[in-house]
C-alpha cells in the first residue's frame, strides 16, 4: 500500500508566523500522499471578542451558538484555511482547502443535549474515504478546516483532533497511513512542564497505567483516546510530537523525537 | 461536447433567505454539469462595520487593505462559501467549495498602483481549467469565491463577474459552455429603474452603439464588457438575468426572460 502521511496542527503553528513558515516549507517537502488538518488557533476567540461575543470553552471545546458557529466558519474554513493553502502553494505544494461540507466529505450530527448544550457541535457520522482517495488521486494535498455538516443544510463545527483520527480510520484500508498529531509540546511528557520527561514510546497498556495514576490527564486524555482508537483501527504508526520534529519522524522512524504510540 | 453551465450570483441572492431557499433547488434540480461562483452580498461590508473598519467602494471595487483582505477571505471563501456548499449538499448536489488559491484554480497578480491603489485587489493570469475538469469528472460541483492568489503566498481579492467569465472562457474549448449572470434585475434594461424595458437581445453593436448613447452605463459596462469577451473567446451562450429565471432559460431557450447576448 503507499504510505499517506495525516498530519494535524494546531493554534501553536498557525498562531506563530515563523513557524509556520518552517513548517510550510518540511510539509511542501514530504514526498507522497499527504492530508492537513488544521484547528483555528486562537484567531477564533481573538475574532469574537473583537465583535463583542464572549467565547465560552469547556473542557477544551467551544461552546458554539449561531454567533460563534459564524466565527468559526470564517476564521477556520476561510481565514486560516485559505491561508494555509496560499502558504503551501507557494511552496509548489498542490493544497487544496476543503471542510467537511464539501463533497460532503464529512457528515455529522448535532451533539445531542445532555448535561451541557455544546449548540452547534457536530459528532462525525461518516468520512468519505472514497472522495479524499480520488482527490490525492490527482496528486492534490487536501487541507481540512474542523467544519462538518450534517447534510441537511446546517454547518457544524468539530474537534480537529477528532477529525484527523476519523479521516485516518477511513483511509487506513487503503493506504499506509500515518498519523501525526503536531503541538505545541515535544510530545507527551511525564510532567507537563518539563520537556525532558517525554514518553518516547507509549503503548496502549502503559498508557492505561499512566492514566490510572494521573500521569496523564486532562487535555491530553481526549487525544491520546483517539490516537489509540486509530490504531485499533488499523492505522499504521501515529506520533504525538512538536511541529518541528516532522522531518526527523518522517525520515527517521527510529528517532527519539517525539512521542509513538503501539498496541 | 457536454453542456456545462457556469452560473454567477450575487447578493441579492445571498442576502435574502427566501430567494436562497429557491435557489438552492433550482440550482440542484439542473441536470449535466455546473460550476457556481459567488460574491459576498452585503455581509463583508456588514462584518467590515462590526469590527470599525470603514468599507471604501471606488465603481463598484472594494479597496482591499490588509484588514480587508482578511474580512473577504472569511467572508467569501469561508462564510458565505461553506453555507452554499452545506445548502446545495442539503438538496443532494454534490457541491464543494473552492476558491482560487485551492489547487491554484486561479492564479493572479496584485493591480498595479496607477491613480488609485486598490490594495491587494488580483487581476487574473491563469486557470486551471484541467483542474476544474477533473473535479467536474467526479461528478462534483465546484462552488467559487472571489479570492484568488498570486502563487507566492499572498491572497487577492478579485471581482466574482470576472472569476466566471475567466472561467467560462478557459473551459470553452472543452464543454459547451452557458454563462449565467443572476443579478437583481431581470436583465439588461433600457431604463435602470423600468423592469418593463427589458432587452432580451443583445447584440455586440447593438451594445456599442448603447454604450455610446449612454442608455448602458455605470456598473454594467463591466459586467457586459466581460461577457461579450467570453462570446468572442468561444462561450456557447451568455445571459444576464434575475436569478428566478434560471429554471426558465435552461428548460427553453427561447424564452424572453432575461438578456441573451450574442456576437
Amino acid at each position: 500500500m503507499l504510505p499517506l502521511y495525516i498530519i494535524k496542527i494546531g493554534g501553536n503553528v498557525i498562531d506563530n508566523q515563523s513557524t509556520l513558515s518552517q513548517f510550510f516549507q518540511n510539509f511542501a517537502s514530504l514526498s507522497g500522499h499527504c492530508i492537513l488538518i488544521h484547528g483555528g488557533g486562537a484567531l477564533a476567540s481573538k475574532l469574537s471578542k473583537e465583535l463583542g461575543i464572549i467565547p465560552t470553552m469547556v473542557e477544551g471545546r467551544r461552546i458554539t451558538d449561531a454567533d460563534t458557529l459564524r466565527i468559526v466558519t470564517m476564521v477556520y474554513a476561510g481565514l486560516v484555511n485559505k491561508s494555509l493553502v496560499a502558504g503551501l502553494q507557494a511552496q509548489n505544494c498542490p493544497a487544496i482547502g476543503l471542510c467537511g461540507a464539501d463533497a460532503s466529505l464529512i457528515t455529522a450530527h448535532q451533539r445531542k443535549i445532555e448535561e451541557l448544550d455544546y449548540g452547534f457541535v457536530g459528532d462525525i457520522d461518516h468520512v468519505r474515504g472514497d472522495i479524499l482517495q480520488q482527490l490525492l488521486h490527482l496528486n492534490l494535498v487536501p487541507v481540512i478546516a474542523p467544519i462538518t455538516h450534517n447534510a441537511k443544510g446546517q454547518l457544524l463545527n468539530t474537534n480537529a483532533d477528532t477529525i484527523a483520527a476519523s479521516i485516518a480510520m477511513a483511509l487506513a484500508a487503503m493506504y499506509q497511513v500515518h498519523l501525526l498529531y503536531c503541538f505545541e509540546k515535544p510530545g507527551v511528557l511525564r510532567s507537563v512542564d518539563d520537556e525532558s520527561s517525554l514518553i518516547s514510546t507509549l503503548s496502549f497498556s502503559e498508557y492505561q497505567n499512566l492514566r490510572y495514576s494521573g500521569v496523564i490527564h486532562t487535555g491530553m486524555l481526549p487525544k491520546l483516546d483517539n490516537a489509540f482508537a486509530t490504531l485499533q483501527a488499523g492505522v499504521h504508526s501515529v506520533y504525538i510530537c512538536h511541529v518541528s520534529a516532522l522531518p526527523d519522524i518522517l525520515q527517521s522512524q527510529g528517532t527519539q523525537t517525539g512521542t509513538r504510540l503501539y498496541l
